[in-house]
């Protein structure tokens, strides 16, 4: 039983079920777009996430989906509480990134900070990325889609598009979700390195990795490096938890959902975290092709898309900071004349193989995580055969280690994509029962 | 005469005089420790700095200095205003670097929000140490203290000593000190690269030099990537002025004083500006002394000086980091075996030597901007014959450049030393009118 006392809920704040939310609708001006009799709207609570509820209604004229923020942790209960006001940072997240990506989010049709609940738009008939790549679905637009969102998203709510008192603002604006960022800083940067009761992984298998891992001091120095860079470098407004279970999408509409994580971050986190599980379904398909070989044609779809994400976003976030490189970063009034065009030119290469770089760390972490921490996925989760499971973790850990220890080796995306495919040719050294 | 109502200040806030500074300062309760009458106190206004009213009011018992925010620039007049909240963000800082650095900075004994006004410790017999220099005087114990007070207050603001979430509240307490540091943004790292109005050098003698660096693409791209850092990179509570102007002592006593301009910022951007301010004094000794070499004494005093306070500051801020390295970043518990603690030791070597790049660069910065930008300062200034300050000036510059530019090809503080002492010895190739 929840202790809403204990949880310092706000006055006015309540955990709404079906009827409560019902009746919530039928007195606000979108019942219009719903219209008909309030009783005739089906409504169902639908969310499978860890932290929120989600319901659908729909009436017989359209539909929305309602997201609505618990006071603790939904995945473990109330002993694991957590701050409504993620409902306000993901709303002020949505309404920045539909600015500069209009279309690659859902609409918001209502916020209610009291309730720390949003009425958005229904996707239908879009699935979760992360399910549509377990059943081998290729996604053409899904690349130049995401990069888009990423590119606009990174680039103009930097220092390189704002200046330094606007850039300021936004850090500040987003300076109180640190409950979020907690989750990040504990689950992803530290937990997976230590003994900690919340890691759990396919266990024997991956008893002797996990052990590795642990004592692995070179990597864990460039984890830590990683998790203060984290904390400390505000390069733009993040999305925070850009994984393929944050992305709905048909074959040509991409929605990308769920910022509620959102903060002034590294840029590398968001790049890393899509590529990481974009290479984590990529090592999971052994797990869900009918016969070998059966998904070798998605295989090279996903490296694709790995390779596509990264070299489109580039591209992008140069295209934008060329066009719109009015912030305090690199002011453009020293950099008029041809050979400070020119110069400028190699700086933005620098500045995006650097970010390459953080690319490769932050996905690295992010795969790791998933493997011998709290938070698992369902690529590999639904792996029943705990060898084969295992055999598609090992892997992933075996990519991971490389890229955050031996990040400089890596020169281009073409590089990891070629060392995903070397990786999962091999046998991995683990034992069963 | 200004218009405070073009200027926008709060309800109560006025332009003390002196009579008006006796009247509030006989209504509160450090009256007692003025004692006596207070018409037979002496109060006089001496301040020469560019933003604020400095009043020193003695009594036979004891005296304060009070400092007062005006509305605008004080040097240009109202045309420039500048927020009030300044002495918010000062007096707070000062709070903060009273903890940690106990006896480096003057006693608070009143604040006054409205007024934007703050009563402290007078310091007596303490001088400017920039005079001092200008004058020939050593500091012995000065490296030393000042080593202490960077150290102490750069580490313990940081996320190496806080958690993420108190590291994160500490940015939003001083994000909004934005008119300030737009005053460094456009003043250091801006204007003194470009023709702007603001800008002033020793003429025609600089003539050359000032036009090579406004060309000079490589420098161009490397002081705008500093600047970027200056905005983008929260690592600690920076003084964010600390220059030699900033420091009032005696042989045995040391304290900083002014921290207006504080915010989170880079921590190289404190070290660079102290080491800036001693090598351009060292330039300008030339100019200072009686005859050719009856400063060379000093001068060893000074290039001794700069390099102890760089390698005092290292040892301690890596001492803080060993004692109290209890915050979020490089987390202990990661790094508690042997092997863990090695890998922590080389990996605060590089985050040091990370640092004194970033020092050397930000050094860099503050010396070109006080010989090409808007603010000189009196070690140059005093020069009255011109071809020697331009000496003095053209060396600097050409230290500055290849500090900036050339970076990575300093190992130590002792090739920066060793540097120094090789420019200075140089004709510059300067033409006069």
């Amino acid at each position: 039983m929840v202790n809403e006392t204990k949880l310092q809920t706000p006055p006015g704040y309540r955990i709404l079920d079906i009827d409560g939310l019902r009746a919530l609708l039928a007195g606000l001006p979108l019942r219009e777009k719903l219209g008909g009799d309030p009783k005739e709207w089906t409504i169902e609570e639908v969310g499978d996430g860890n932290l929120n509820l989600v319901f659908i209604v729909r009436s017989s004229a359209t539909g929305f989906a309602v997201k609505q923020a618990l006071p603790y942790v939904r995945l473990v209960g109330d002993s694991w509480p957590l701050p409504l006001s993620r409902a306000h940072y993901e709303h002020m997240a949505l309404s920045i990134q539909a600015k500069h990506a209009a279309g690659l989010v859902p609409a918001i049709h209502h916020y209610d900070k009291t309730l720390a609940l949003i009425v958005m738009e229904l996707l239908d008939p879009h699935i979760i990325m992360r399910r549509g790549m377990i059943s081998g679905i290729p996604y053409p637009k899904f690349a130049d889609d995401i990069s888009t969102f990423m590119a606009a998203n990174l680039f103009h709510t930097s220092a390189l598009a704002h200046s330094a008192h606007d850039f300021k603002g936004l850090i500040a604006d987003f300076s109180g979700n640190t409950a979020l960022c907690r989750i990040t800083e504990d689950l992803i940067f530290t937990e997976p390195y230590m003994m900690a009761e919340n890691n759990r992984w396919t266990s024997p298998w991956l008893d002797g990795q996990a052990a590795s891992i642990r004592a692995d001091v070179d990597l864990k120095c460039a984890v830590s490096k990683l998790k203060l860079k984290f904390i400390g470098s505000p390069e733009a407004m993040i999305h925070g938890d850009l994984h393929t279970g944050s992305v709905m999408l048909t074959a040509d509409d991409t929605r990308v959902i769920d910022p509620e994580f959102a903060f002034m971050g590294p840029m590398g986190f968001d790049v890393g975290a899509l590529i990481a599980n974009l290479l984590l379904n990529y090592f999971s398909q052994i797990g869900h092709e009918g016969h070998v070989g059966a998904r070798d044609e998605y295989r090279v779809w996903i490296l694709d898309a790995v390779e596509q994400v990264w070299m489109l976003f580039r591209r992008k976030f140069i295209a934008q900071w060329e066009a719109h490189g009015t912030g305090d970063g690199y002011p453009a009034v020293l950099f008029e004349d041809p050979a400070g065009k020119a110069i400028l030119a190699r700086e933005r290469d620098a500045y995006m193989d650097r970010l390459f770089r953080d690319t490769l760390g932050f996905a690295a972490a992010k795969m790791i995580r998933r493997i011998l921490g709290l938070a698992h996925n369902i690529d590999l989760e639904w792996i029943t055969d705990e060898q084969t499971r295992a055999t598609a973790e090992a892997r992933s850990l075996l990519l991971a280690r490389d890229l955050m220890v031996n990040t400089e080796s890596y020169g281009s995306i073409g590089t990891v994509a070629e060392a995903a495919r070397r990786i999962n040719a091999l046998v991995p050294d683990i034992k069963g029962p």
